[in-house]
């Protein structure tokens, strides 16, 4: 089953790297005997994955194959799979012989078939799944199960054993892996990395992460770069350099490049032996030389280059068409074996040539030289409890709120950077977590910039390149993490939850949609592994967005952008939270909620401008656990009757704002009945039945009335409230401001002016949609018309805010 | 102003690269007047770029600096700003010498002050803009301007004359530099690469742009990967590598690195000089090679690595910190001018450091020596049309659509898979383009994926990497871009574009969420140039979204997202549509509709599956240019009266299921009158005051009416329905079905049922709604719901859909 078309050697560069270990060049380390039992777990990984692909019945070729024991919908992955099972079956030799304890991160998750084989072989499926037993109608069961409806994803899933990683999007895995080994000395974290999926950015910005692993306190990360040539229909770009090109990229990414390269299955085992013991003895010296000899120099950690045909031992042609080594494997290979004869042969010969007489025995049970490379217990891959974090999650250590909490003796006195006083907080949970590390603060170059720095005092920032005297916080075993892509950021901390740990990614607003479809599939994972009850909960994923679109004084229109949150509650409600906390003490209770939650995504929205103190740490905490309620002292009910207007507001700019328009209705309009009320928690807005945190239609009217005018103030895009509220009572009488893509570098109260989200434009709106107002208030909007002009001449000739906004104080 | 911090040879590795060309070997090939004048172009610029951050009046210091020349608010970047200069004063020298058509990309475009300071020195800022004078008028408005309410952005942006790309986002640069420079054989494209852009995963990928450029037909990219050290408060990656660590990383891209490193500009003019002859020299020779000699080997592009301090130039320290050379540089070094007399002596200092009064003369006109080094007319940068790519847009040669219609005698007789129609019609335009090479196709790795292959006949796919003989359709000289790399697609498309070509990016539904936030820029920038006069419309950026959620059989549900829609739509209306053509004929129409659009980003969303033919091409082109309408020959009313009931949908799938539906309905209740509308042009829903495609109540009430119940069928999230027709008058009557995110691989029709759209739900959600139905129709309602259970025993046993809905056909 060898095709004439692949021939690495037919690469323009044949000039070999004098650490390549290739079928030419590798000593026959390995016995005879453990050559055949390896090749034996390998052949059964690829008899059961071909089986999963094709078969419902006959799974041990009892009898001869007929259609009927052939599915009717062909679905799935061929292509990678043989590469998988032989890096699955070589790590199952390694973690044995040197009692390892690892994880396998599986780039290429689109080969399903693979692990699960592999899973089901070392008996870690059977013991997530005690239906698909370790024998013959287990194996019909796995068969039948896979790709079919009701049964399992064809990828490497959350229902897969041992995964943290969907192998489906692509970009991810390297950052994954890096995410798992940080806080796990011991951990060797293996990472099959596709040849596809290394065109990726994500993945091509993720190679870098060597320089902010500490080989003292992290684990090793083992990158395995399988060039098995094709993406779906299309040649790889790495597989086609030549390798002294390929070897430069590699080692300019910091890494040791070791060969592997055949299609000789013998002469491959091999090989792959030595280049995995290669690996683990350079990576055991390199982590004895940081830990016991303090060693700082930072290693050139190894990276296995394996070089192994697509579809390698599957269909040499199919109707006259070369498969194996081509493009054409990717899939399906034989795609009508049900309707033609020729192909249903071509399968059965396919399946046969694995031999599973001598893998399995009659009952269907592997046999004993098939699992002589597979090790025991929680060492399986498929048993690691790394794979199933929240086993070994802790309860993060969090402080009492009232140490930060700001001082509010009456609200709108003081100003505070809510996101400094958070910084506070986080810097003693980092001092907290010092022993445990279990616990990082991971963003793209923008924590100070964020106002988070007061960590430093407790960690600094992951760093093992170059440094120079003048350089501040940054620190060998720092746990604050700071690179340039939001990509590798958000990879590494999911990474590091789903093994069990606590994090917080803070981010620009308007660039968190960067990542918008790795949370998709983080978002995925948490829905799907919910109902899943052998995986315990994780914590969350909580992202703090600031440097939000109303203050971006420095860098105008390209960084305003708040439609994460939109992004956001499109996705699974039993797994998303939002949050916009509108002030120093909120955002403190909010970040502690958030802390402590477990299987969401949270996203909390706060300001790190100078933002009014509202309420004491008390209020804060009553007012968040409601998520949204109604500030008695900000409005004008005198409890006798209904309010006249109801002024809402989600987010700190539009808090003030509303609270501003407050103020001024209170001194115009002083009989006017006004209601003010703040939204933290988004998801409130949604009728019960559509999310977890949603209010009954009895708690909205009674917040928002069923009639009355609502005027609502919101942070982002305003057709987002209308998109929650559209089934409410009064909906028809809700009117909402917020952010309409008009932004430019300007000032503050400019650029709410500009969004028509200005006290002034709320006033407006009030006296529009209060029923006899127009005429009773005409004065009050031509001086709110008027104050509207006095802001745009001001600004255009002094560049700052009016006085009279820029020293507004709440005066309730 | 030298920090002692600022010293390369401290990297741990002090090796040089033998290509390197540093100031302690450059050969001093200027001529020392020439040195003299391109360092007063520099200073000028220096000078320039910190007037703008921080003056508002005494631009040429004609008297001492005094608080109230200094702007209330102090922003925009200085770090990267004399890096900048640096760039942009040689790339000027080796322009005007070699007569070079170039464009540059200035990755860093946060230092929007080095750009507008060089655009008005060579005068094509006044030419744009000529109320900003090339005189001290001028440069006093050039000052205040920048960063001013009212005036223009801080960072390059669609205002500034020359550029093609915001430098804000960060991660693009080097995409954008390749699309400029595909087909277009004359033109050298410069890119400057930050290395804190350089950490990004859109920019890592994109350095394998070079495996698909064309040294026959494109034109060159020279990327200047400028290492001033520091991003916003960290070091960055990339230079804190040894040097021969970031050589063997830029070897292994494909590159061959020009170093030019140092602090001392005489010596940096110099070895800045010698490396842009060195760099150009052996461009003109690759090109010379591949094609007069017909040399087909991939050259090896130089890239220059110019290691210089970050704010080089200002001031060494502020309040006793180093500030020079250092993070601090990043923004506004001498941050309380007005307040503290200090820091405004130092800023007088700092600005008279450049010698004002030998660079300008006493009318603020730049001196002859200043602009020694100046192009003329359209080979300035400011002034290329390839900056502004509508000046040189050629209408796109489109078919007549009729050769491609698919043949509907009767609607619902015969399937097709749309976009496979599609590919017809895409390989003529290619075809017809062959000769003026001004139409792309991109996709990561999924033009045959998504069933366009037939593109192949015209134009194979770009590839100058290694080639095997198994390989089928890559063409040196391909129109066809395919890398698994949706970023790397979206940015040459993008840089394509914005030169005046024309493309379309294909790509999986789910997957383009990858590419949010660079549609979000794209978005930003086509909002912005729609309101300045002097740029010209370019072709819009037209997405083709197939493999979509319904139709994800292989992959499941890390494959299912169809909110890029939604995302979209957030954005400014002007620039955005979206459109969902049910069947081949109308995917024909919207497709010739979009390649003909100007300044729009276009979303199509449309099925590769057979999908049933409904409309002829006539019929088609009809009912896309109203954007929706009833489809009389669908449902039953009889005009006498108004329906009873509304069936909308919009999508290929879910008006599948809709038209069952109907069907249904008209068997078992052929009393019902029912109205069956379709969607295309999603926009439509809006009303128009909020979108130009928006309809008036009028006409929305026409198609829906004003008080029936509305059963629709949506292909993706359904409250984006009620998000755009919230404001009806029938809006209580609306009821949408759409995906809920609940999916897996499963078949098409199990699909559908999971999440409540197929064509039982629908018309027990008819029974449900139209008043009087449910007792009347209570027993076809029970039929109903036996269906949808006799469909999930089915599959649970078969793996396959029901009979009757895989042979359903349209009786109508």
């Amino acid at each position: 089953m060898r095709t004439g078309t692949y021939a690495p050697d037919r690469c323009p560069d044949t000039e070999r790297n004098p650490m390549s270990v290739d079928t030419q060049q590798a000593p026959a380390q390995l016995e005879e005997d453990e050559v055949r039992s390896l090749d034996a777990h390998w052949r059964a990984a690829n008899y059961l994955s071909v089986g999963q692909i094709y078969l419902m019945a006959n799974p041990l070729l009892t009898e001869p194959l007929r259609p009927e024991h052939v599915k009717p919908r062909l679905l799935g992955h061929w292509g990678t799979s043989p590469g998988l099972n032989l890096v699955h079956t070589h790590l199952n030799r390694v973690i044995k012989a040197r009692d390892l304890n690892a994880l396998c991160i599986w780039g290429p998750g689109h080969g399903g078939p693979a692990v699960l084989a592999n899973s089901w072989l070392e008996g870690s499926y059977s013991q997530t799944y005690p239906d698909v037993t370790r024998d013959a109608a287990g194996m019909a069961r796995l068969f039948k199960q896979f790709s079919f409806p009701g049964g399992v994803p064809s990828h490497v899933a959350p229902e897969t054993p041992g995964s943290i990683h969907e192998g489906g999007e692509l970009g991810y895995s390297l950052s994954h892996a890096y995410g798992a080994a940080l806080d796990n000395p011991d951990l060797l974290v293996a990472c099959v990395i596709g040849d596809g999926e290394a065109e990726t950015g994500p993945l091509a910005a993720s190679w870098h992460s060597d320089k902010f692993l500490d080989p003292v306190h992290d684990g090793a990360v083992l990158p395995v770069l399988h060039l098995n040539g094709y993406k779906i229909a299309n040649p790889t770009v790495l597989s086609r350099l030549p390798e002294s090109e390929l070897d430069d990229l590699l080692k300019g990414y910091g890494h040791d490049p070791i060969h592997v390269t055949g299609d000789d299955p013998a002469d491959v085992h091999r090989s792959m032996a030595h280049a995995m013991d290669t690996a683990l003895d350079r990576i055991a010296a390199f982590q004895r030389a940081a830990r016991e000899d303090g060693v700082t120099e930072r290693p050139r950690w190894p990276v296995i280059v394996l070089r192994t045909p697509k579809g390698w031992t599957g269909p040499a042609e199919v109707d006259g068409r070369p498969v194996e080594g081509t493009w054409r494997a990717h899939q399906v290979p034989l795609a009508a074996v049900r309707d033609n004869p020729e192909h249903l042969r071509q399968l059965e010969q396919w399946l046969r040539s694995y031999r599973p007489g001598e893998l399995f025995d009659a009952d269907g049970r592997p046999r004993p030289q098939v699992l002589a490379c597979v090790p025991e217990g929680t060492r399986r891959l498929g048993a690691t409890p790394h794979a199933n974090g929240g086993l070994l999650l802790r309860e993060l250590p969090l402080p009492p709120l009232e140490k930060y909490a700001v001082e509010v003796d009456k609200p709108g006195a003081t100003l505070h950077e809510p996101t400094r006083v958070l910084g506070d907080m986080l810097r003693d949970v980092m001092a907290a977590t010092a022993g445990r590390r279990d616990f990082r603060l991971v963003g793209p170059d923008e924590t100070a910039s964020n106002r988070l720095q007061a960590v430093y005092a407790a960690s600094g920032k992951a760093w093992q390149a170059g440094t120079l005297d003048v350089d501040e916080d940054l620190d060998r075993h720092g746990r604050v993490m700071e690179i340039l892509s939001e990509h590798t950021c958000q990879g590494w901390l999911e990474g590091y939850l789903l093994t069990g740990r606590h994090g917080l990614f803070s981010c620009y607003e308007a660039f968190v949609h960067i990542v918008d479809s790795m949370v998709n599939q983080h978002i995925k994972w948490l829905r799907t592994t919910r109902r899943l009850p052998w995986r315990a909960p994780i914590a969350s994923l909580n992202y703090l967005l600031t440097s939000h679109v109303w203050r971006q004084d420095h860098n105008g229109f390209s960084h305003q952008d708040p439609g994460f949150v939109d992004h956001i509650l499109n996705k699974s409600p039993e797994a998303v939270r939002v949050y916009l906390p509108p002030d120093a003490n909120t955002l403190l209770s909010v970040a502690d909620h958030v802390l402590r939650s477990r299987d969401y995504v949270n996203v909390v929205v706060a300001g790190k401008q100078p933002c009014f103190d509202w309420l004491s740490m008390e209020e804060a905490k009553a007012h968040c656990a409601r998520g949204a309620g109604i500030w008695e002292w900000a409005g004008t009910e005198d409890g006798s009757r209904a309010p006249d207007v109801v002024l809402a507001s989600a987010g700190d700019v539009p808090t003030q704002e509303i609270l501003a328009a407050a103020q001024l209705l209170r001194r115009y309009l002083p009989g006017l009945a006004v209601r003010v009320v703040n939204v933290v928690d988004i998801a409130r807005l949604l009728p019960g039945e559509e999310h977890p945190h949603g209010m009954s239609d009895f708690e909205f009217d009674g917040l928002f009335t069923a009639d009355k005018p609502v005027i609502f103030a919101y942070h982002g895009y305003p057709w987002l409230i209308h998109r929650l509220a559209y089934r409410r009572t009064g909906h028809r009488n809700l009117h909402v401001r917020g952010y309409k893509e008009i932004g430019t570098t300007t000032t503050p109260f400019d650029m709410v002016v500009s969004n028509d989200l200005d006290r002034y434009r709320l006033v407006m709106d009030v006296i529009d949609r209060v029923p006899g107002l127009a005429v009773r208030a005409a004065a009050l909007r031509q001086r709110m018309e008027d104050a509207r002009q006095r802001h745009h001449v001001w600004i255009r000739e002094h560049g700052t805010d009016l006085p009279e906004v820029a020293d507004w104080t709440w005066d309730g």
